[in-house]
């Protein structure tokens, strides 16, 4: 009884049988979906939305849209404006993608090495991982001085353009492909947009075992970025340095990056990687 | 076909219907209620479990489990570690639990507040509300200095023991419901678990218009919180100082605040409050 405006579970019907080899892909549950499609619509764009809109973004009947939210609400993934009735993400998304945190291996062998190298650099330090068509803040240690910093862990980065995206884009082959038939959009004038011109950066990033990004996703803004192997030689992560182009890139050649730095990161990424089980040679 | 191992989708028979009065309750839909269930208890205790573990915990036949736990995985709400197969929470949570942060009124409006708190009281400073059983931070500003600290933004608190938790409690009809009915565990000598005890330091908390902790739930360790409010008069949340008994307790009577960090958190919870609308008065 799919789209009847019931608000109830799943019918029989909603389970897609059969379809030659996809049909692992096909056994999936249709109200998981559907309720993982609300919340992906709630975290973009408006972030505050009303049932109608909800549903006829997501093409379904109101009635099946609410049953969905009501479930949604009492579990703490979304919450309701008393006011405006609207629907927004709820507290227990937070909860849980700390715990989240709490459990990143990655995350918690780099936490001491990403505040060496924040020290060392005098610059901010992220942490970063594929997720979906990006690259997902995992560790953000501040600029260690006094002026105040916006956290961003949880935060997505595109690939094609971020020191972090392009290293993951070099070394993951399934960050390759994202990044490849991605859009590419160009964030400012100096964005690599064009795929061979993208491919020969990723040939470039292999070559030296960095990625730079001076001013390709925001003006006036750098970052370099060296990436992180486990015991296997799968990568796993990336880490980098972000910062004014005044501070990070070199007096006599403005495009490019101070030496020490890229040093520092590139420090940084292998003493990870060691830590996880990767092979010094 | 409730626990048949099929790995499908819900059957119509897991619509519960009519129940008198709790017609709209009874409604949910019961494998979004299975998945949070699965996603609650990864977020638990042990964090990484197999499938055998989370089926027999839910009281789940195999097959339904695994249908639940894939739709997760291609979601992005679970991760299955590829050596031991066993399932742990996934990064989309975090994705979705910084896009929460985003859209928080009060954690916006609070930003200013708690950073010019942290440096006027030089201690870590915390912006809590109510979730389930517990005080959600929903914000954390580190105590400004050099030191090593992990941030505690998702992160659960208790009810009865925390500064922050006696405020909500005190101020809010649902908080004081949750820590009145919860178990009250001692986590130190000086934690106040007897229910008439609890309710005499919620009055006294009320009197004076902002709660303490000292050593009730870390040993060294004090705080103290005071109520934020919106414009229509509603308990919305807390925030507070939390730092060593040593800086935050007086030279003559360690088992007492000191009183400008007390008039400096008072100060704060004023103007968040005044940021959001509440009156003057």
């Amino acid at each position: 009884m799919p789209n009847d405006g019931s608000g109830g579970g799943d019918a029989k019907g909603t389970v897609v049988e059969g379809d030659g080899g996809r049909t692992a892909m096909a056994r999936n549950i249709q109200s998981l979906e559907r309720a993982a499609a609300m919340l992906r619509l709630l975290a973009g764009g408006e972030r505050r939305l009303g049932l109608s809109d909800i549903a006829s973004s997501l093409g379904l009947a109101k009635g099946t849209a609410h049953g969905i939210l009501r479930t949604l609400q009492q579990e703490g993934f979304v919450e309701q404006d008393d006011a405006s009735g609207r629907y927004q993400l709820g507290a227990e998304l937070l909860r849980l993608g700390t715990t989240y945190l709490d459990v990143h291996e990655l995350r918690a062998r780099a936490l001491v090495w990403t505040d060496d190298l924040a020290r060392s650099s005098g610059e901010s330090v992220h942490l970063g991982v594929l997720h979906q068509q990006g690259v997902l803040i995992v560790h953000h240690v501040f600029r260690p001085d006094d002026s105040r910093q916006v956290l961003e862990i949880g935060a997505m980065q595109p690939l094609h353009s971020t020191a972090l995206g392009k290293v993951l884009s070099a070394y993951d082959p399934v960050a390759h492909s994202e990044a490849v038939e991605s859009d590419r959009k160009p964030y400012t004038d100096r964005t690599i947009c064009d795929l061979d011109s993208f491919e020969q950066l990723l040939d470039v990033t292999r070559a030296r075992g960095y990625a730079a990004d001076v001013e390709e996703t925001w003006e006036g803004v750098a970052s370099v970025a060296a990436p992180i192997h486990d015991r296997r030689r799968m990568p796993v992560g990336a880490v980098g340095i972000t910062g004014a182009v005044e501070r990070l890139c070199r007096d006599d050649d403005k495009g490019a990056l101070r030496p020490e730095l890229i040093a520092a990161v590139r420090d940084c990424a292998r003493a990870v990687s060691r830590d996880l089980g990767a092979g010094r040679f």
